[in-house]
């Protein structure tokens, strides 16, 4: 088959690459009908991500086609049209049984596309299909379905939830990329009374405004004075963080109102600095995480509610085959306005 | 009046200061009956709180005999026993009217000993005084009360509340001070199943045991070994920072699992490196906070009941007018072995 195989930072092909085969009683091999291109391969392609080693197949998001299952599956069967979920879970242990899927003890977590080869490939084993695969409804597009398996989620669970958003919130989103809106869609759903949208890209500042942000503004000059007076001068009630740079995170711990939560969604490469000394009498709650992908079911209900504008996400699409023409547009975001690539089996 | 006056770092003098006067209908004047000295004005001295400028009686800690009060205090009288918390609440304001008093917009929150004159002293003024001092039963007695000031609430909620403390949990305390020494003391009031202190004191760790630590470390050489081997390898669930500086910030969010809570009590003087490139991914809730003793009513009630050691907090006593000696045997507390030190008007 052909994959997208990472050669170390800056470097990936398009190439010929072994059929992935089952290992595991659990798993599954899928067959990818679509896909995309997630910030975070970006993240691994600069190198922010160590643990992804040389010749790894990327990926972490797909629809497809159950092909091939293993004995122990009884949930999907051959046939069946399936989300591949972004997070894999054992279902068994002791994180799994709290609904904490991102931090599975068992081999789960999020390894594809990370510590086992992923999705952007004609087919991929997905391990614990049970329990990482979602089956689909008909009324529930490819392509609408793949912002369920980490851009939705991850927003909602590590950037909305995490960051406690309650109704009257204000509530300000650093990066206002495919996972920054997908914060402001879902931030959208507990009725905040200002969002902010802050990004240096204008085409990403229009499209924080078509998601609902209230105020938008690029960063530097007094984008920091602005968020102060739009919030009776005390800061955000919540902040998140979904660039992944160290400046980007420092200006969240800048916009927080005392007592305020800020909410890293981020993956980022680099330490950044924590200044206790303002920080520490100033009552605030720092999160972090990877998704767990809890949320999944019910955002896949609302998603064939029509409760999101999915289709505002998807700015380029492209056939499976032209994958390298997909990280191009993607990778030029600035330039080509690229929000989310997606890319189908055609 | 004397009074313990601030010079500047590192120096401080017992010395003549004008008698405190109304100025405010909501003040009161309190002669002081008992002061402690907080690691706190420590860290003033040591020029981690520059907000505190030259000339100012530090102090935000004490027991004492209302003397005068102002047209508008109806709640306490002259004669009134009352505790003086190192919290000043306007009751107003949008912060008080939710119960975070610490973060006080009209003139409140920390200003004792920090952005006003303070409690060492033989009289002090208290802005607020209806919200910023509780009357305090017979039972309990000035020492015992002392402790209610602020290391008690600061522990129970900076430490045990925002660091979510469950039954169960495994806890780490680094540093065992009086305040990490408060920390065991009321997170054992939510039956963790396993506490560790972590401390390079000898004196500080028996104190710890004392208070119910389960295993007690020094904090380098293996320490990190230990407590993974203590928690399945994971971490503690709760780790709670009680010293102050970056070393020790950094070291808990070492020892914290993923999913758990780290909870800053300690000042701050200087940033931290917060390492994002393996937090990112790692689930973990940092909180910082300054008390807002809310719980106080609460710890006061409890230790009315006896539900505290609170004999065990005190190591040394003192006259008033032995300030300098007490601060001197407290800032030599790895020799001296002091906890709390408390000075009484005799």
């Amino acid at each position: 088959m052909k994959a997208l195989v990472f050669h170390g930072p800056g470097r990936r092909s398009w190439q010929e690459a072994p059929d992935p085969r089952l290992i595991d009683p659990g798993d599954a091999v899928v067959r990818v009908d679509a896909v995309t291109i997630c910030g975070t391969d970006l993240h691994i392609l600069g190198g922010d991500v160590p643990a992804v080693t040389e010749g790894r197949i990327l990926g972490h998001e797909a629809v497809g086609t159950v092909v091939e299952t293993g004995l122990a599956v009884g949930g999907v069967k051959v046939g069946d049209r399936v989300l591949i979920s972004c997070i894999t879970s054992c279902a068994r242990c002791s994180y799994c049984r709290v609904g904490r899927y991102g931090q599975c003890r068992e081999g789960g977590g999020w390894i594809l596309g990370h510590l086992i080869d992923g999705t952007q490939a004609e087919y991929v084993r997905v391990p614990y299909a049970d329990t990482s695969t979602y089956k689909l409804p008909d009324s529930v597009s490819d392509e609408a379905a793949l912002l369920l398996a980490d851009i939705l989620p991850t927003s909602y669970e590590v950037g909305v939830l995490n960051g406690a958003v309650r109704p009257g919130d204000s509530v300000a989103v650093v990066g206002t990329g495919p996972i920054g809106l997908a914060a402001i869609a879902t931030a959208r759903l507990l009725s905040p009374s200002l969002v902010i949208g802050i990004d240096k890209a204008a085409p990403r500042l229009e499209a924080a405004k078509h998601f609902g942000a209230d105020l938008v503004l690029t960063p530097g000059g007094d984008c920091e004075a602005q968020v102060m007076a739009a919030t009776d001068g005390l800061g955000a009630d919540v902040v998140m963080e979904a660039v992944g740079t160290p400046e980007t995170f420092e200006l969240c711990t800048r916009l927080v109102r005392p007592g305020g939560h800020v909410a890293n969604i981020g993956v980022h490469g680099a330490s950044a600095t924590l200044h206790l000394e303002s920080l520490w009498i100033k009552d605030v709650t720092i999160t972090t995480g990877l998704v767990d992908t809890f949320s999944t079911p019910t955002l896949l209900r609302m998603t064939a509610a029509g409760r999101f504008d999915t289709g505002a996400f998807v700015t380029h699409r492209f056939g499976l085959h032209e994958m390298q023409d997909a990280y191009d547009v993607f990778e030029r975001a600035a330039d080509t306005g690229a929000l989310k690539v997606a890319l189908f089996r055609r």
